[in-house]
């Protein structure tokens, strides 16, 4: 039994490996990873939290009619998915979940309606960035096997997560430096026709993108196509 | 012994996601990988190679003696590691890969010395990003499992470089925002004592980091520092 067990954490593992190496999607790698969690442990729910901003928000959910995942989100430190996320620790129950003292309750959060529970730190490079979640409507024992390797999960799904949220970043960088770079010219623009000093040039693109409701890159863009048209 | 390998392999696999998560140095967990892969295939010889701009570029090896391993490099498509990077497949040659015929052979390559030459494609997203070599000096069958196991290994590597490239990029983003920010408020600076344009005044700056020999940040920091001063 125990070597069974062992043979397909190896399989869950590749299945989670290859998940991540052919997916470009996160939403569609962590619907994935939350399926095969919810399979090996036969659980009656499994939820997937992303710490963003000292609050732990739901990121998938094995059963697929929680319409806006991102609604459900608990501060760092409440309830036991909190809890998790605070303490970087581990947290097994058996039963009771929602009688477990050390939590504060919540209603309408799913983690209340369970007798099993199992909740384990997503973790990158030392730091929490997530929770992994697994629930039982019914006592459920959790072995020592079980949740080492639901940690070793938290520790895989952590590289993943870092990943996709440090292309985020990239993009995001790239976007800003080439909109400085337009902002800059469009202001270089203003100061020279307008005789303006830098911030007056500056206060000038922020007046003319509020009252046109437009992005100062768009207004700044504007400035550069005006000023190339009467070249 | 089937299971024994499997079993192995998921303890392999935990050492390889443990050793990702709890590292913050790219190197040491190259050289960990590198270690715990010779283990397993009890290896005369294993590397990692990276690919950088059209070159495959050694980045760890089991043997502590390369020293500069970055100037072991060859280009896409030549010697059997550049053809694994180009076709995105695994070669497996069981005995006298100094003599296929397919791939061009180097001098002072550690790749021509070998019998047994397992060499697989470390995966991100479906692009080649990187090459693990496994290296026998007597001949050397390798096994589907261990075959298609290297190749996860590849995937997950994939992972763990990409992350690592990811971190580097946007450490570079933000220098260079906040370079772009400091030179911007130089060129204003300039443009205003001085009555220069944007050119005249991005040329300026140019011809003093010259001059100088100091980077042109420095010498933007300089103007704004001079600029403070005289308020």
């Amino acid at each position: 039994m125990a070597k069974k067990i062992t043979i397909d954490n190896l399989a869950v593992l590749e299945q989670i490996i290859d998940t991540a190496s052919n997916n470009f999607d996160l939403k569609e790698i962590l619907a994935k990873i939350v399926e095969i969690i919810g399979k090996i442990t036969k659980a009656d729910s499994c939820f997937i939290y992303l710490i963003s901003n000292d609050q732990v928000i739901l990121k998938a959910s094995l059963k697929s009619h929680h319409g806006n995942l991102s609604k459900i989100k608990m501060k760092l430190g409440e309830g036991i998915t909190g809890w998790v996320a605070e303490n970087k620790k581990t947290v097994v129950i058996k039963s009771k979940a929602y009688q477990d003292k050390r939590f504060k309750l919540f209603t309408n959060l799913p983690e209340d309606k369970f007798e099993g529970f199992l909740s384990v730190p997503i973790i990158f490079r030392n730091r929490v960035i997530g929770v992994i979640n697994v629930q039982h409507q019914k006592t459920r024992s959790y072995s020592k096997t079980e949740i080492s390797f639901l940690e070793t999960i938290g520790k895989q799904i952590g590289g993943i997560l870092e990943v996709s949220r440090l292309i985020t970043e990239t993009d995001v960088l790239h976007e800003a430096l080439a909109t400085q770079k337009i902002i800059n010219q469009a202001k270089a623009i203003l100061m020279k026709s307008a005789q303006l000093d830098e911030d007056a040039a500056h206060r000038l693109l922020l007046k003319k993108s509020m009252d046109k409701r437009k992005s100062l890159k768009e207004v700044a863009e504007a400035i550069i196509l005006a000023q190339d048209l009467t070249k």
